[in-house]
C-alpha cells in the first residue's frame, strides 16, 4: 500500500534529480527556469530574461551599497594595449594564457565572398579580462595630489577569459560583473577598505541571497595575479563542494608601481598610492541555484525573484473567462501596491493560458508565491495560494493576503538562508589526523567531502599534495581565528585551523 | 561707461565661448564638467562618474518605459562568428569596414618578453558592432510557433564600430546603448512596432531629455543596412547642426531569411518572422550637452541630473564651521524626503571644503539647484539659492524651499525643453528654390545653415549631389506631410517637404 501511494505521487520535475546526476542536475535547472543556454560562440552564454531580471536584481542592490560605501561608477575601455599588460609581472603570467586578442580593425571579403581579417592593427589588443591595467593608467592621470585620495570607483561590465572548460554562469568565456578599483594614500587605509568591500559581499550574499558564507583570506597560492592578499567569500553548494562567491584583493604598491600611481603627500613628498580592487559576477546566479534549487527546479528568495508573486487564471472548461481574468487583475493591482525589501510587490498575471502547464512553469522557475484564480475563486471571492518551499497550500482572502504577503515573502527569504546554513554546518567537520582528512575526502564517502577544518603549518607543499592526492584546496584561512594546534600532515605547529573543500 | 561694466564682468566659464568655436567649446564643457576623457585606446572613451551618472539615469527611465511597452531584457555574446555576419549582404557591406577582429586566444611571451598573440582561432569572432545577428540566430531556435510570438527583446550592452574620426559621446570607437530586437507573425505587426519604439524614444527625449525632436522615415540611402524601413528622431544643436539621437528599423524579413526565423501559424503552415530593431546609446549625453548648454558649462535637465540640488557651506574665517557644516545635513536630509519625478530629490552636500573655486564647480558640472549656508545664513535661518538657468538668486527658507523645489526643478526642466524648441523653430526655415537652398546652407551665412524644409523628388541623384556640394542630407521624412509640391532641384513632383541639414 505504501508503496503504492509512493509510486502514485508526482515525479520531480527536474530529471535527474540531484542525487542522481548533480551536474546534469545543475543544467536542467537552468533549462527548466529557462535562466540562459549555450551560444554558437565557444564559451560565450545567452542570459535570458529570466536569468537577466536576476542580473538587474543583482545589480540594484549591490550597486546602491556600492555607491553608500562611497565609491562612483565609471565606464573605461574593452579594449587593453598589450603594452599596459606586460607592466605587471603577475598580472601577465595570470591573464596572458586565456584572453581574446584583436588583432585587425577591418574585414575583406576573399575572392569566394568569404569575410577574412584586414588592417592589422600596429598594437595588438586584449579584450579586458579585469581592469587593473586600464584602470590604473587612468588614476595615475588621476591621482596627483593627497586631495585627491582616496580615489574610489566602480565598473559594471562584460569581461572575457578563454576558460577551456566552461559551464553556464559558473565559469564563461564572457561573464558580466562589477569591478571595483581604488587607490588610498596609506597602506592601512587600503587594507580597511578591502576589508569593507568584502563585507558588503557578506552582507549582499546572506541578506540578498540568502547565501550562507565562510570569510577569509585565500592561501598564497590561491591569491589574484598581483595581489598582496585576496579576501573571499565562500559558500558552500548542495553537493557540498565550496563556490567562491566573490573577492576583494589588497593589490599593495604593486599596480601604483607598475602604473606610476603617485601623488604629493600634505608634506610635499611623492609617494605611491595603496590599491585595492573588487568584484562579483554573474557567477553569483550559479551560486544562487546551488544553494536553493531543488528536484523541482529553482527556488528563488524573493529579494532576487523577477516576480515574487504570479497569479494563475485556472480557465476550466465552463468558466467565466472575463470574469476570472479580471479578477486576476483586481488582485494584482492591490498587491502591487504593497511593499517588501523597500519596494513594490513584483507581481504578474500569467496571460498565457493558451498553452499548458503553467503552474509547473512557476514552480519550475522559483517563483516564491503562486496564487490561482478558478471558478471557485472568483464565486467565493477567496485566493487559493501556493509557496513555493516545503510545497505549502492554503486559502486566503485578499485582505488578508494583503496584510500577510511581506511576512510570507520574508519567511520563504529567512527560510532560505537557514536551510542552506542548516546544510553548511551538517556538512562541515573539525578534523584532526591526516587519515580521518583523506578519509573525509575520499570520492565515494557519501558522508564526507563536504568542508573540513583542520590545521596547516602554512606550507605550499602540503598544500599542493592534498591538491595532487584529493582534488582538495585551502578554500580560505577564516578571519575568526581558532585555536592555534599541530598540522595533521607535517606536526609542524599551526596557529589555526583552516578551510578545506572540492571546490567549482 | 558701458564699456567699462562690460568688461568687469566675470568671464565665461567656458573658453573658447559657442560662438569662437563651437567644437571646442563642446570639448571643453566635457572635461570642465568631468563627463568623460578620450582614453589610451584609440577611438575609446572613458566615461567619468558624472557622465555615467547622467547614463544611469537614462538607462533607468528608459530601461522602464522598454518594460512597460512589454519587452524583456537578455544578453547575448560580445562576439559574432565571421560566417554570422556573412548571412545577411547588405548588413556585411555596412559593419565589415569597421570592426574589432579577434583572431587569437592566448598571449606568449617572445624572446625579449615581449607579448605577442598565440593560439589561432579557426574562426575569427568580431566584436558585435550590433546585435542583429547573434539575436537573429538565437531567434531562430526561440520561435517555432505562432504561440511564440511577438519575440520582444532588449540588450543593454557596448559595442564596437572601428571609426576613423572620433569625438567625445558623439562618435566613439566603443558605445554604450541598448539594441532592441523584436520578432512578428504580420508585417503590419512589425511596423507598429518600430513606429510604437519611435514613439518611446519622442516621449524619452522630450520628456526626459527636454531635447525636441522631429519625426519621421529616412531617405533610403540613409537607411540601417539590411533594413526596409529606418525611422528615426532628429534634433538640432546649438550649432544648428542635426544630431540623430534614436533610430527604429523595420527589418522585413531580411534577418528571417538570413537567420531562419521560422514559425508555424495557426493553420499549421512554415512562415518566416517579420523583425525591428531599435536602438539609442551614449551619443545621447552628446545631444544633451549639445542642447543644454551654455558658455559656463552644462546644464542638466533635473530628470537626468545626478545630483539635483547641492548643498555648498561657505566658510569664512570666524565661520562656526561645524555648526554650518549641521545644518548643511540637516537641510540635506529634509530635502531628501522630498519627491521630484517619482524619486527622492538627488540632494548632496560639497564636503570638499578645503577645494577651491567649488560654486564655479557645481555651475560647470549643470547641477540644477545650488544652495549656499555661510554665517548669516545661519544666523537668519535662511538658504541662499540660485538656479543654474538664467542665473535667478533668491533667498528662502527652508519651510518654504521644501515646498517649492519639485515646481521649482519642473520649470527648469520646463525651460530646458522650452528654449531649445524656441531655437529650433528660429532655425527652421521652409525653402523653395535652389537657390534660396545653396544660399541657406552657405558656409557664410550665419543666419542659414539651420534646417531647411524643401520638396524632394525622392531621387537618389538630388541627395547625392546637394550632399556633395553641401555636406548638407535629408534627416528625415516627417510622419506629419506637408502639402505636396514641386521639387525645386529638379521641377518634379514632391509629395511632401523634407527636413535637410548638415549633421553629426
Amino acid at each position: 500500500m505504501i508503496l503504492l501511494l509512493i509510486q502514485a505521487m508526482p515525479k520531480h520535475a527536474i530529471s535527474p534529480t540531484r542525487q542522481e546526476n548533480y551536474p546534469e542536475w545543475y543544467q536542467q535547472v537552468i533549462k527548466a527556469a529557462d535562466l540562459a543556454e549555450v551560444s554558437p560562440v565557444r564559451g560565450c552564454m545567452i542570459i535570458k530574461p529570466w536569468g537577466y531580471g536576476i542580473w538587474q536584481l543583482i545589480q540594484k542592490t549591490l550597486d546602491q551599497h556600492i555607491k553608500e560605501t562611497g565609491h562612483e561608477n565609471i565606464y573605461c575601455p574593452l579594449f587593453i594595449p598589450l603594452s599596459f599588460l606586460e607592466k605587471e609581472a603577475d598580472h601577465v603570467d595570470g591573464f596572458a594564457k586565456e584572453c581574446a586578442v584583436v588583432t585587425h580593425s577591418k574585414l575583406i571579403q576573399d575572392d569566394e565572398g568569404k569575410l577574412i581579417p584586414a588592417s592589422p592593427l600596429e598594437e595588438p589588443l586584449i579584450v579586458r579580462p579585469t581592469s587593473e591595467a586600464i584602470i590604473g593608467d587612468a588614476m595615475s592621470r588621476w591621482v596627483q595630489s593627497w586631495r585627491d585620495l582616496p580615489c574610489m570607483l566602480n565598473q559594471w561590465a562584460n569581461v572575457v577569459r578563454w576558460e577551456m572548460r566552461t559551464r553556464l554562469f559558473l565559469r564563461t568565456a564572457e561573464f558580466l560583473w562589477q569591478e571595483g578599483h581604488t587607490a588610498h594614500a596609506t597602506e592601512q587605509e587600503a587594507i580597511e577598505e578591502a576589508e569593507k568591500m568584502l563585507q558588503v559581499y557578506v552582507d549582499f550574499a546572506q541578506n540578498t541571497l540568502a547565501m550562507p558564507v565562510l570569510v577569509g583570506e585565500k592561501s598564497e597560492s590561491e591569491r589574484f595575479p598581483g595581489a598582496k592578499a585576496t579576501y573571499c567569500i565562500e559558500a558552500m553548494m548542495q553537493d557540498k563542494k565550496a563556490l567562491q562567491a566573490g573577492t576583494s584583493h589588497f593589490l599593495g604598491q604593486s599596480f601604483s608601481e607598475a602604473f606610476n600611481i603617485e601623488f604629493t603627500n600634505d608634506q610635499g613628498q611623492l609617494q605611491k598610492a595603496w590599491t585595492t580592487s573588487w568584484g562579483v559576477s554573474t557567477r553569483l546566479i550559479g551560486g544562487l541555484i546551488m544553494t536553493h534549487a531543488d528536484d523541482d527546479g529553482l527556488l528563488l528568495p524573493p529579494k532576487v525573484a523577477p516576480k515574487q508573486i504570479v497569479i494563475i487564471p485556472v480557465l476550466r472548461k465552463g468558466a467565466d473567462e472575463k470574469a476570472i481574468m479580471d479578477r486576476c487583475f483586481e488582485v494584482q493591482n492591490t498587491l502591487k501596491k504593497i511593499h517588501y525589501d523597500d519596494a513594490p510587490i513584483r507581481v504578474v498575471v500569467d496571460t498565457k493560458t493558451h498553452l499548458k502547464g503553467r503552474n509547473w512553469h512557476w514552480i519550475k522557475n522559483g517563483t516564491p508565491m503562486r496564487i490561482e484564480i478558478g471558478q471557485q475563486e472568483l464565486e467565493g471571492q477567496s485566493l487559493r495560494v501556493a509557496m513555493r518551499h516545503q510545497g505549502e497550500k492554503f486559502s486566503t482572502t485578499l485582505e488578508t493576503l494583503t496584510l500577510e504577503a511581506p511576512t510570507r515573502l520574508d519567511q520563504l527569504q529567512q527560510h532560505c538562508f537557514d536551510s542552506a546554513l542548516a546544510f553548511q554546518k551538517e556538512n562541515t567537520q573539525t578534523i584532526d589526523s591526516k587519515e580521518d582528512f583523506y578519509h573525509y575526502f575520499d570520492d565515494n564517502n557519501t558522508n564526507g567531502n563536504g568542508f573540513a577544518l583542520a590545521h596547516w603549518d602554512g606550507s605550499k607543499d602540503v598544500e599542493n599534495q592534498i591538491k595532487k592526492d584529493l582534488k582538495v584546496t585551502i578554500r580560505c584561512i577564516p578571519f575568526e581565528k581558532s585555536e592555534a594546534g599541530t598540522c595533521p600532515f607535517t606536526g609542524n605547529p599551526s596557529p589555526q585551523r583552516v578551510i578545506w573543500a572540492k571546490s567549482y
